[in-house]
């Protein structure tokens, strides 16, 4: 296809996607098929000779977005949001036909070093500790240890930092592989306890407080059972804002316990994290961050970025870095000793250009518009949670500390499984559910840039409507 | 940002990237930057204000595409080629502006079975055994075992299905996890070191023949001298086109060694894999394939398909499915029983909607246009190789086999050092390294669709003229 082609067809899938969330509203926010159902939309085998993209686009509706769960819909309240900006979709045009591979800083140099400084940027935004930052003095060299990196998910920063503290402890040497212990919440995201299963590590869900928070007290003791029977700690995974309910571990307890026993502290705030840029939420949600040694959120949640950009900063690039490196010949290059090569800081090798979303994004609504949306979203929340709270058949699960809200029917878990079922098969909203401590309950939280009040009273109403 | 803003944005991004394309050749290839280069190219903290499209639009050339090795560019011949189709550019621009998370079928139902879809059709554009795909021959339950994935690289696909061949031995029950042992060529792609280091399973390198390949003798060999050891062999990953010169593992050999010692074998086909797309390689390519447990080669090279897109498919979706279920409640759903969750597949959660790029792609071109994309840059590497073979004073590291040719000044190590140095330095063009057997030659591979023969001659009379 020549580039000419490419033109006409380009301002027309521009035109589609406009069209798409100019009429998204139109749609069920999710489609009333079973499995399956693709096999009479697409033929079961590939066509030879080459299609007109006229015949393409007409089966877009067909194959794409009538079987589709449309996650920026104004009426999606389900799991956490997923990030929508056109700068992001930009982004991706210039990123996709660029089709570099940033591997090495020598195989696409702007690539790393774009990355780098919006690694800087964000963890500026965020306030993290200097520690964690690339920022350096001068020009010459890089004098800070600290750094980070954009990864696919949180799943992947857990899996890497947890992957490197066991290396740490067994290149100590004369350690049994099956000794070693790591620690989280048990109201942990599961891709933490998958992190485990994956990294072979025994991992250890310390129970929380009435507030679904994992405590210090609570972690150390857990640490010295499992260390009086001769098994060597590693890890903790601590929770800013669980999924199920948005909790928060106790993060300057933790630390505490942590460097007490000298053992890795990796922080998850992967949906709340994006509220640090808001002083009146970093204010609290930072007490603990001298103490940790890995951080990660993704921006891909709650900060515009659209999928995949999850962040990983270090206070310790080096220790990450030495982990795990293969260096054959063909990937050698003069500047390795002054460059980041980011290939060592992840488990692949191949990495796409995600920095220009944060670029593009952060360039076009400036600091202080995110900042807004950050405080657009909870208020909606707070006003979701107000419409709860006024009517006497709900209860609150707990208090909305970010944009979630967990809510149920007074009474039977029973009940509220029912509710949870029409509601969703209303198709008119979509929302998630949750148990803790066996109380099952309902999740809201404001996830498109469409949505509006009117959007959280419908929703309200949907859900009334649905009540036995 | 509306969306009549972002229709006008949109099309200037879409001439902007065709522009690129249009104008690539006026460019280097690599740029005459040193590590450090953005510092002064990109402020040190982020704009609290917002910023319009053409501050944005200027800053392009000088933050992203000056400090870039031009992947596209028709005398990039470094690496393996990485994909550029614009039917993927189109598909990113739909997919990121859907911007669903596709972890479960719930989540995104035509995420998951378009991707479905696709891993049958592109699985039988490569000829694999029926068994490996999802094919059901009726409407109401997948009666197949086998299934596909698309990964984000061959790395994610190594890594997964060892840790699976690990977990599923500890399963057995009483095995010390130091007496795994996995097995590769010594030729192995580094990504297979790094995911035996990840997974922390002892790996044999195993040594190879005069043609660089990994016989079953020699498997053997080792595989009897560890198990006379007590150590418990659990993987074989067997490579079909190593990235160092393209060589191939004797796959029916080792097929049998690791069908007679119950081993897990992979095949890695990263960028050979798309040949076989072509009957005249597929005859050969293919011996063996009826032994192994599970098949990746990578789209995104070699496929006409934009990084990412890798693609993993085992004879058994429940043995790779059900090691690391952790399955929390917000995630359950009604169709769980029936459908596919790909989220149990990989590493992480979340996943984007990559199964658009093969649609487009293989719709809008066709099978046999992408047949005939193989046959050219085979076609263009024999051309660069009937050049090598004219030189008196060059000879071939080895026959090409494929689109790779590998070459050197005949004579010491140290002169083609020199002359890789010499050659990238022109910035003209972009070759590769490698070193095999203490044997350096440098590598040479038609990457770019705008590559044409006189490009092969330009690159040809660049490395003459920097012969000393």
């Amino acid at each position: 296809m020549d580039t000419e082609e490419f033109r006409k067809v380009g301002y027309r899938m521009i035109d589609y996607v406009a069209n798409y969330f100019e009429n998204l509203k139109e749609r069920n926010v999710t489609p009333p098929l079973e499995p399956g159902f693709m096999r009479q939309r697409v033929p079961t085998t590939p066509n030879d000779d080459p299609e007109e993209w006229d015949e393409i686009f007409n089966d877009i509706e067909d194959v794409v977005m009538d079987g589709m769960t449309h996650w920026h819909h104004p009426n999606f309240h389900a799991y956490f949001p997923t990030g929508h900006s056109w700068s992001c979709v930009l982004a991706d045009i210039l990123s996709t036909s660029i089709g570099c591979i940033g591997f090495t800083w020598e195989s696409a140099p702007s690539c790393t070093e774009l990355e780098m400084s919006m690694v800087d940027w964000v963890g500026q935004m965020i306030g993290l500790p200097k520690e964690f930052l690339f920022l350096n003095k001068d020009n010459e060299k890089f004098k800070q240890h600290g750094g980070g990196i954009i990864q696919t998910s949180a799943s992947e920063c857990t899996l890497f930092t947890l992957l490197t503290a066991k290396r740490l402890k067994l290149n100590e040497g004369n350690i049994n592989e099956s000794d070693l212990v790591c620690y989280t919440s048990e109201q942990a995201h599961s891709s933490v306890q998958k992190a485990a299963m994956l990294a072979n590590v025994l991992m250890r869900m310390v129970k929380t407080d009435e507030n679904d928070s994992m405590r210090g007290s609570s972690l150390e003791q857990v640490i010295e059972e499992d260390v009086r029977n001769g098994l060597k700690p590693i890890y903790t995974c601590a929770t800013l804002g669980t999924t199920a309910s948005c909790s928060f571990d106790d993060l300057e307890e933790i630390g505490m316990v942590c460097k007490k026993y000298g053992i890795w502290l990796h922080v998850d705030a992967a949906f709340a994290g994006s509220a640090l840029i808001c002083p009146e939420y970093h204010s609290w949600m930072s007490r603990g961050f001298d103490l940790m040694t890995s951080f990660c959120f993704n921006p891909h949640k709650w900060m515009l970025i659209n999928f995949d950009c999850s962040m990983l900063w270090v206070r310790d690039k080096d220790v990450l870095t030495k982990a795990f490196v293969v260096d054959p010949a063909y990937l050698k290059h003069d500047n390795q000793a002054l460059a980041v090569d980011y290939r060592h800081w992840q488990i692949g090798l191949g990495r796409r250009f995600r920095s220009l979303k944060l670029w593009f994004t952060i360039r076009r609504l400036g600091v202080k518009q995110i900042q807004e949306w950050i405080r657009l979203t909870i208020d909606l929340g707070k006003q979701f949670e107000a419409m709860v709270k006024k009517d006497d058949r709900f209860e609150l699960y707990n208090d909305a500390k970010l944009s979630l809200v967990c809510f149920r029917l007074k009474g039977s878990n029973e009940k509220n499984e029912i509710l949870y079922k029409k509601v969703n098969n209303t198709r008119k909203i979509f929302i998630s559910q949750s148990k803790i401590k066996d109380v099952y309950f309902l999740r809201f939280v404001t996830c498109s840039r469409l949505t509006k009040i009117e959007d959280i009273e419908f929703a309200w109403n949907v859900i009334q409507t649905c009540i036995e």
